[in-house]
């Protein structure tokens, strides 16, 4: 039997995704700008996305941009509001443990000649609010937060950022990355006044190929992504990528309560956690207070490829640290300030709506027995 | 009975293209970055996908980068091309005619302090080698041309490139964006020393949500989406939208033998377009030796969208210029120097490989019974 658990990178569709996204290659198969009938189906059906989009987030379908990625969202939400601001101030501040889509697009605009104030995080990744605080000065033109790591699954003080910005005076825009909290915390961008905001269809039982990117009504961001205009007034181009989208809206529909899934989710990691922790050489890298629906762990003295490469011949999946930074040293458990050893035997354990303690329980005999007998061969 | 002609804005995905894309549903929803079994499945899949792009241009697959739409694929071409030679020379030329992808991108750069200069182009919207040679210099960085024309189907001079670059000593990369081109025409950008080629899954009967990039090897091209560097070694980045890069797999595989499609569809349109001319007031835009996959026509005194309408209410789809620049008065009828009574009653009619005569013959009564009925109406 197989067990997953690395719905961080990527889940596996729910059957409403697929076939919503189905319909996309029959009866919604126009091009959404087109002004004939086949295309004004496809517009009619993609504001439906929108509005499913504008219900979970609570605010209007017009604040709602489709992209093809949350990288996308992400590179267009801090390019563009960089752009847009560039001349009322010089400071950006995020941290030190961004998605690399974010992190990327930071370095790029200090080359740029932007001044970036990467905020650091403690030991179990998270911020602290008296360093964001202190970091946003009156030159700030944007602050870039993500709501959940995804790698340790630790909860930032998103918040928190709109009194900051309000109490320095700053012109800056608040994005938030939520590609890890969308869907599994409640999300509402308008009431911390956050001005933009990032999610994936893909991290939610939806197919990969779209993101989206709530953007504030009001707020005026430079386009990144630049053509036909399709999105956003002309903030964002591109055919917009109806399967993926469609898809999207079949996995939002069928999101259940999210507080009644956390609820479980929360239960189902305090026995995967606790029983881990009898496992000899484990050792919990997430803290307590972080989304449960990641958990960070290492095997102490067993490389992190080498146990993945175990377990999946077993048939279970995990992640050595985050699959968007392959073959790097983890920046976020670096951040953390955790010792070599620990990062390097560094897993990631993801769930998702659908996992349960059957699938966990499976885990916990792969990494047992993953444990010792990696251990004997040594 | 339906009868679909906008082709060039998108068309229905063929089975094979939806068979494919389901299994990204199914078997292949791994995140291709992730190093367990089923990251590899969906990797090995993406790279099969990447082989069936590569056949079909004469080039090793590792030139092949997927990317989320045609839009994207020429704003990784355009802007990471002049990013990357920004050192050597400022000039830049393309033409005045390019998808707004382009289009939008060079007006950005020219903001920015390049040196665009924009080939005119004949009433038929052809660009002739002699500008092209006079506008290439030797402190030229980029030239971009599109291979097809998407509202009059002129075919560019894009074989001449290479030689006018050449010749003039510049180290000027070409691009071609290839998207109404791609399957339709014999495309392979070694044999035209073409550097960056774009094309699209949705204009082939593939899922709209996929480009591809043509990359030659050994070309430097700044990143312009930056994240992960999940394509093309850090060139492009997020995760792989696998449903519509496998139905685009499937989509390019489905291809019939292109000269023998291309024959019959020159046929198609030579029925169509004598026939056309027997309707009073009918003029046709495109020139005769344009992709007969295209046909740009005006009828005389009936606007565009009153005659778009008249035929979508009675089931036959054509567009009014291209579904990328809605609402704005056509820049390549203009830049064809066409009246603007002839622009503004203008139409694109858009066959696919699926287009049968008994749709042609569907849509000249629609055209004949709108021309004669609009007419009465004034």
């Amino acid at each position: 039997m197989e067990a997953y658990f690395d719905n961080s990178a990527t889940t596996c569709p729910c059957p409403e995704a697929a076939a919503a996204a189905a319909e996309a290659f029959t009866r919604y198969y126009g091009n959404p700008s087109s002004l004939h009938a086949v295309g004004t189906a496809a517009q009619r059906r993609l504001e439906e996305a929108r509005e499913t989009a504008a219900k979970l987030l609570r605010c209007e379908s017009d604040e709602i941009l489709f992209t093809g990625s949350g990288t996308l969202s992400n590179n267009a939400a801090v390019f563009g509001a960089a752009k847009a601001l560039r001349r009322r101030g010089n400071r950006i501040v995020t941290t030190a443990v961004e998605h690399p889509s974010v992190a990327q697009a930071m370095n790029r605009l200090e080359h740029e000649g932007f001044e970036i104030v990467r905020l650091p995080v403690d030991s179990f990744g998270r911020v602290s609010r008296g360093d964001l605080q202190q970091a946003v000065n009156a030159k700030t033109v944007l602050v870039s937060m993500m709501w959940v790591n995804n790698e340790v699954g630790s909860i930032m003080p998103v918040e928190a950022i709109r009194s900051c910005v309000r109490r320095s005076g700053a012109p800056a825009l608040i994005h938030v990355d939520a590609v890890q909290a969308f869907g599994k915390l409640p999300i509402r961008p308008a009431s911390y006044g956050i001005d933009l905001l990032s999610a994936s269809a893909h991290k939610i039982n939806g197919p990969k190929g779209a993101g989206l990117l709530y953007v504030r009504k009001g707020v005026k961001l430079a386009p990144y992504v630049v053509g036909g205009g399709q999105e956003g007034r002309g903030i964002y181009s591109g055919t917009q990528p109806m399967p993926a989208i469609l898809g999207f809206d079949g996995a939002m529909r069928a999101l259940p309560e999210l507080h009644v899934q956390l609820e479980q989710t929360e239960r189902l990691r305090g026995y995967f956690v606790s029983n881990a922790l009898t496992i000899p050489d484990v050792v919990i890298n997430s803290g307590a207070d972080s989304l449960p629906y990641i958990t960070n762990l290492s095997v102490l003295g067993h490389p992190a490829q080498t146990m993945l490469n175990y377990l999946s011949e077993r048939g279970v999946y995990v992640s050595g640290g985050s699959a968007c930074s392959k073959g790097h040293r983890s920046p976020v458990l670096t951040a953390m300030g955790l010792d070599p050893a620990r990062i390097d035997s560094a897993l990631r354990i993801s769930f998702s709506r659908f996992t349960t303690q059957a699938e966990v329980d499976i885990l916990l005999n792969a990494l047992s027995g993953g444990a010792s007998a990696l251990r004997k061969s040594y």
